[in-house]
């Protein structure tokens, strides 16, 4: 997330207080932790010994108390200190000898601490249990019927304009998800399709009688039906708006600077949930075959529903901004000239007059990797920013950014994968200089080097795709085989298995 | 269109007086015709000559006189009333004997007049010449780079709730393009990129020099390259909204009556632009392959745009609409109770429970052909309907409905095209009851019967299509093949071939 929040944001960054010294409690499988909105709050530290989820964190880097990695990493204090060393730009994977990630999911990171102080990439990989919170059905819940559900979590956090809000995402956001998914556990185990209407209260019936319906009006004359698939989409979508809410709550009292991007995978019941917020990406190689999991969300990818909300809310853009779109600015000299623009409906260009208010700066400008919302801020949706305001003025940028990420349903059960199938997982650090066909290569390369029930096999590719993102450093800075700069962000990557070495129960 | 706006809306539709006898003038190559911001406003009526476009029109149908065809059908005052009889559902093509259409263009069509009074589909085929309105460059034009533009044009119209606004957008939509390209006549032959700023006045020099850019924003350090694509894209834009503006000026003088679907192509410099606004649809044949070249825009499609809009605007909803999607309507007595929900942010379901404002009728309900707006009308993009309203209120359907097409580009020169590639268009009576293999099948079965240089060999596959979709009359109505019902709309075809025997220019 390099550079894509501007340096006029830096103010808003808080060097924070010393770290409670909670520790972040573990999600294991048979524990039913504490629901999210009383959460621990402690930044990630690494623990002392390796493989101990739920130790008490070492402060070992006092100096940079908000420097945290994942827990996962299993990082000594010259791990963590080799971590934060922008010279060395060391990748860091969790070691082959400690507790494997669940499902055998290879995971590799370089962070660029000295460059990027306060937006570090952070990570989670989790299998979580849900217990039913109680029976949706009204009846007393059976023992047999109490069975709870486990899922699979990976989490990518890309954070900007200050570090808590990916640290708080990476500890909190699949115990929403959690929290989400405990009123449909009967629900998605049932066979049967969900239930449109639950009762208000356990015992009382349910009402789902189409026969009642009332009203002449012939659209009304079925009903939807609603598969479980949609339930969990929209249970994901939600724990994003509820950890959003959160943080908007916590941010006084919590140091909750800054935002981030979220990409998040949820495996559960056969099918792989991708959701994504921001400018990560996800991509499934299947037998050679891309098969994209995500798209990014940037000024340019959402222009139109960011113009259109300028344009019915006009007084989000203070008297400041226009919804219009300009190829450059416009300068007072050319009043009067006419010049292309592009307004919320248009996707090509035409001439308009040029008027004392197309003077405001647009509220979408530049190109690529600098178009910005605001002047501000590259990314248009993730978590937090509630604090985001306009270089020099009060304006919130908040109202512009979605919380809500785009979720892509992909069917495991639908295709016999083979252990070089896999779902790869990357931070913008990836792909600002990796395209979709160079990760499928790398994807080759390395997993034919490998044997197929060689669980370090993953591991081994995501360290590949980092190192090539990163590149190599030269005389005139990190340099790609080819020649060209290496990626001066974080980069952070998950591979996930689909086919892998039988570890998914 | 058929049932696209329920009956609720039959009381706004006008019987009209006697049209004017005016005649549609017609857009010939050598000819500039007068703006369409002052139109001639006879509704279509069969000339009473073949071939004659500019004849004056024969009163032949007084008791319909709001009942009109195409003019390049020629037909004669009996083939005008076998299209209007509904018992006989004949297919109408232009005739082998009169002047062919352009590029050799295929068409037919069967018109329910019997069943849909209101409704009918509507045709144009053009070709259109542009002149330069000025020189844009502020020089006067020299005369050797004083060359107009020509574009071929198509456009399928399907009428609801009132036939005025089909005819009308039929008779005027390729003149606002026309108006909009003339502005870019030079730009668009000139090979350099077009200027993003011109003078306001013709001889006042340019400003385009990016040195004088001011701000320190890196955002803006660049300027954006526009493309000539991007301006015809634009240019296709801003005429549709021009023309949805002119029937709302015009909708009382004139009995703009009701709305329409419109789907339109112009070829112009070696690229084909497909435009589509409503559920009509677009799809290229080329060896074999399907190309989709629009996607239907419905409620269902433009859920999330519909809602958003509700949300943020929620006096729209008038107090009697809830934004918020429900897979049946809310019962009173289910207050209190959970039910499955969907908002503006979400394309997954989720359990809410039911408050006092979620009795409201749903902003957008229902499933398939049956989804409606407002339980009012079944497409979210189109022309006209500025009258169109709530049934039994008052309150406005026009704001959640939106004129701005989608473009699609096709460049012609990319490939080289054999006879049998085609562009096929067709309203919803079509698609309805016809797959996107299907129309590929027929394609491949009908042209390999003619010989490739036949040029009635796209005729009698728009024939075979409409057909097709219609069925034939059996003891249970008009069935297909296969037994199921054939489609009771309107049912328009254009077939275009994009590498046919040699008539492009």
């Amino acid at each position: 997330m390099l550079n894509r929040v501007r340096s006029a944001v830096a103010h808003l960054v808080s060097s924070g207080g010393a770290p409670p010294s909670r520790p972040k409690s573990p999600d294991l499988p048979n524990a039913t932790s504490a629901p999210p909105a009383a959460p621990p709050q402690a930044p990630r530290s690494p623990p002392a010994r390796a493989g101990s989820g739920g130790a008490t964190p070492a402060r070992t880097v006092e100096a940079r108390a908000s420097f945290s990695r994942p827990t996962f990493l299993q990082l000594s204090p010259g791990g963590l200190r080799r971590a934060d060393d922008h010279a060395g730009r060391a990748v860091q994977s969790p070691p082959d000898t400690g507790r494997r990630l669940p499902w055998s999911t290879g995971y590799a990171e370089v962070i660029n601490a000295g460059k990027s102080r306060h937006n570090e990439d952070q990570a989670c990989c989790e299998v979580v249990y849900v217990e039913g919170r109680r029976s949706v059905s009204g009846a007393p819940r059976e023992p047999s019927r109490g069975q709870g559900l486990c899922f699979y979590y990976w989490g990518l956090f890309d954070g900007h304009a200050g570090g808590g809000a990916a640290e708080m995402a990476s500890r909190l956001l699949h115990r929403h998800i959690r929290e989400q998914l405990k009123d449909l556990v009967e629900i998605l185990q049932d066979p049967l399709p969900p239930p449109l209407c639950l009762p208000s209260t356990p015992g009382a019936p349910g009402s789902s009688d189409s026969s009642q319906l009332v009203g002449p009006q012939s659209c009304w004359s079925s009903q939807k039906e609603v598969t479980h698939e949609s339930l969990v989409v929209g249970a994901i979508e939600n724990a994003f708006q509820l950890m959003d809410e959160q943080m908007a709550r916590e941010r006084r009292g919590h140091q909750v600077e800054g935002g981030c991007c979220a990409l998040v995978v949820v495996y559960l019941l056969g099918k792989v949930y991708v959701a994504n917020a921001g400018d990560s990406r996800a991509i499934i190689v299947r037998n050679g075959e891309i098969i994209p999991m995500s798209r990014e969300f940037t000024p340019e990818t959402e222009r139109q529903r960011l113009q259109l909300l300028g344009f019915l809310k006009p007084e989000l853009l203070g008297g400041e901004f226009t919804h219009l779109e300009f190829p450059r600015r416009v300068q007072p000299k050319e009043l009067g000239q006419r010049m292309l623009y592009r307004d919320q409906n248009m996707t090509g260009w035409a001439y308009k007059k040029i008027e004392l208010e197309d003077l405001r700066f647009p509220l979408v400008c530049g190109e690529g990797k600098k178009a910005r919302v605001m002047a501000t801020i590259g990314v248009t949706r993730g978590l937090g920013d509630h604090n985001l305001r306009v270089c020099s003025s009060t304006l919130p940028i908040k109202p512009f950014l979605s919380c809500f990420p785009e979720v892509r349903v992909y069917d495991l059960t639908q295709y016999e994968h083979c252990p070089d199938d896999v779902l790869v997982l990357g931070t913008d650090g990836l792909w600002d200089v990796t395209s979709d066909c160079e990760v499928a290569a790398t994807v080759d390369r390395v997993l034919s080097a490998y044997e197929p029930n060689d669980p370090s096999r993953y591991t081994a590719l995501a360290q590949a795709l980092v190192l090539g993102a990163r590149g190599t450093p030269r005389d005139r800075g990190w340099r790609l085989p080819n020649n060209k700069l290496g990626s001066g962000d974080d980069i952070s990557v998950f591979v996930i298995p689909l086919g892998g070495p039988g570890s998914y129960s």
